[in-house]
């Protein structure tokens, strides 16, 4: 279950009435054993306190305990939100028999305020008691905000466990917006690969959170966090380290996945893959600008397969001060497999559109270039949700 | 009266049956006596038909007249759709007793289909006989789609007058949306002036429809076309010539200001105004960036003084293949004149927003960088309006 499915982790998830619903708000996960970590953050330039503090903590130390708290942000609380941050950090360092330094703190929800000291105290207090090797459905409920429901994902490997447990709904795009994923594996690494400029964790999440949009908002908070305990105790070998790493990515694809289908509103997953441009960083910046269209979102929840704004949008994605590259002569636009457009005129298709799904294909034409994007479509939910949403 | 309101003109608008609700949908302008002009069209990769046509048309020859068909956008419709419009402007021509080459070709509306050439010769017939120095309301009219309502504005120098109509309500983006603007003027210009690199148009359109964006979609059909015939017979100097040009920025700030309080399913208008940044450039990053949040505009729908968003926002504006610059210690935000966010932490004051416009105003206390963007919100009624809107 989520970030217990390895061996050696506890984990639990508590309300400490910090969200208004009293819903789960404080979740706690725990290596038994000594572990290694690693963690990317948002690149907003307005960073959280959390995560100021907590990337200073695993610059100096490696981390064993993960502590989440839902409903406030602690986001531009200045120097006092920074100090809540650290106080956290040391408690639950106290409770755990931990150096501050090895306690990674998360924070998500309502930017502005600062934390409710004194239910946090208690709720991580009730969040140590309740630690357990059952705890990581708990925990993964504990995390959310406008979440529908918890995302989890595990992985196996000849012996090993990858696990994990995601949340975000809104803010979502690339370069991790308000999007928290806490992974955990038994496979034994060295403190060395999981730096923030390792190998291991970076390519997994430019592949799965980086290439996921929701709003096209990225949040002052977002961080991916790995723990790798070696409870398992597989001998490492070159075959072993690509199934981990592979675990690693389908981990993180799933979770990625189940955050644009739980968007905010949303009601189908758009899956837009470009191919064919000039450059990979051509064809990121066109599956991008189509993943963010407001048009092309909104005839998504409508189900109308407007290829029109798809070509409006993919003409107008902006790169290297200009516009990508992209010839109409040459480009083929289909919707789930039913091509719309190609060689510069429509086909006249009318592709049925009705899962859970949607796939957009571009394919340009101009060279190697490919890149994919998830994103959710732009429903009425979307903005009743996001206006009547405390400030 | 819009584009007939300088002397020289005349205009009509006609319904050709084009649009399915049977409103007017072809416009006409015409010069009375020979003009010089100059336009600007959308940057994106996928340019509509007329606009390749027009474009060509302007390179060999001075415009002498527009005409503008609502409804079909004649936009990937691949070679025969220029056919398509080198026939209408070859049609005009014949009628007007000009070259086509002077005839500028505009469309708007859905992406994908070809011109009904039939209905549209036949409305072009009705147009020219309809032609009249008071059509400049007719014409104002048969140019929208989705619009509410005409947008028109005059402004009046010593013995001369600039006139314009616009039209745009989606797609309304920088570098030129969905979005058309035709002026006028009695002022005397020379043909060397005019030109699409020329000094006078694009300064008064950078920072007008250059810096407006109701969703952030940028379409294929843009223009903004000027068409200067001297027929007030003024003789020119320094003063009248700056005149002018302050004329022709209000005329293009007037119809930016319509074109975003009319943005689909716009409630209030945002005037986000970035100061002290470290570049101008970061603070157009800036700008731009709160003003196509949807996090931002669905908050302003619902008329909550969010700066959380607001501050999530500037801090991830793409710059540079980074973020622009920003320190939220320097950082001072408010809403309305009341300042929400200092010195790195919450003010604690809540303004009341209310009224049809709310002004953000962002000092970065960096450098002496400064921008400023008018934006809608993003309201239910938008989503609605685009998830339901014809293919």
């Amino acid at each position: 279950m989520s970030v217990t499915a390895a061996q050696g982790f506890v984990a639990s998830g508590v309300s400490a009435g910090i969200r208004p619903s009293g819903k789960p708000d404080v979740a706690l996960v725990r290596s038994l054993v000594p572990a290694v970590g690693a963690a990317m953050w948002t690149q907003n330039r307005v960073q959280a306190a959390p995560v100021v503090v907590s990337r200073a903590n695993l610059a100096v130390a490696q981390p064993q305990a993960v502590v989440v708290n839902a409903g406030v942000a602690n986001a531009a609380t200045g120097a006092a939100g920074e100090q809540d941050a650290r106080e956290i950090a040391a408690g639950v360092a106290a409770h755990l028999g931990l150096a501050a330094e090895e306690v990674v703190i998360l924070s998500t929800g309502v930017i502005g305020p600062r934390l409710p000291m004194a239910q946090l105290r208690a709720g991580i207090a009730t969040a140590v008691g309740a630690l357990s090797a059952d705890g990581g459905a708990s925990a993964a409920e504990a995390i959310l905000t406008t979440d529908a429901g918890p995302k989890t994902a595990v992985a196996t490997g000849q012996g090993f466990v990858v696990g994990g447990m995601g949340k975000g709904a809104g803010m979502i795009h690339p370069r991790l917006a308000t999007m928290l994923a806490i992974l955990t594996t038994d496979y034994p690494l060295e403190a060395g690969e999981t730096g923030e400029t390792g190998e291991l964790l970076r390519p997994a999440v430019e592949a799965s959170f980086n290439r996921i949009s929701v709003d096209g908002d990225c949040s002052t908070n977002d961080a991916v966090v790995l723990l790798a305990n070696g409870a398992s105790r597989v001998e490492r070998d070159a075959a072993s380290d690509a199934r981990f790493a592979e675990a690693l990515h389908e981990v993180c694809a799933s979770l990625a996945r189940q955050i644009v289908a739980d968007g905010e509103g949303a009601t189908v997953v758009l899956e837009i893959d470009v191919a064919g441009a000039a450059s990979d960083d051509e064809a990121r910046a066109i599956a991008l600008r189509v993943a963010t269209s407001p048009l092309v979102k909104t005839a998504a929840f409508g189900r109308d397969p407007n290829w029109g704004r798809v070509l409006a949008a993919a003409g107008s994605a902006p790169w290297n001060g200009g516009f990508a590259r992209l010839d109409p002569e040459r480009l083929r636009v289909s919707f789930d497999g039913t091509d719309v457009f190609a060689a510069g005129a429509p086909t006249g298709a009318v592709p049925e559109l009705g899962g859970a799904a949607c796939r957009i294909e571009l394919e340009l034409g101009l060279g190697a270039g490919a890149a994919g994007y998830l994103a959710s479509d732009l429903s009425v939910d979307y903005v009743r949700l996001n206006a009547e949403y405390t400030t």
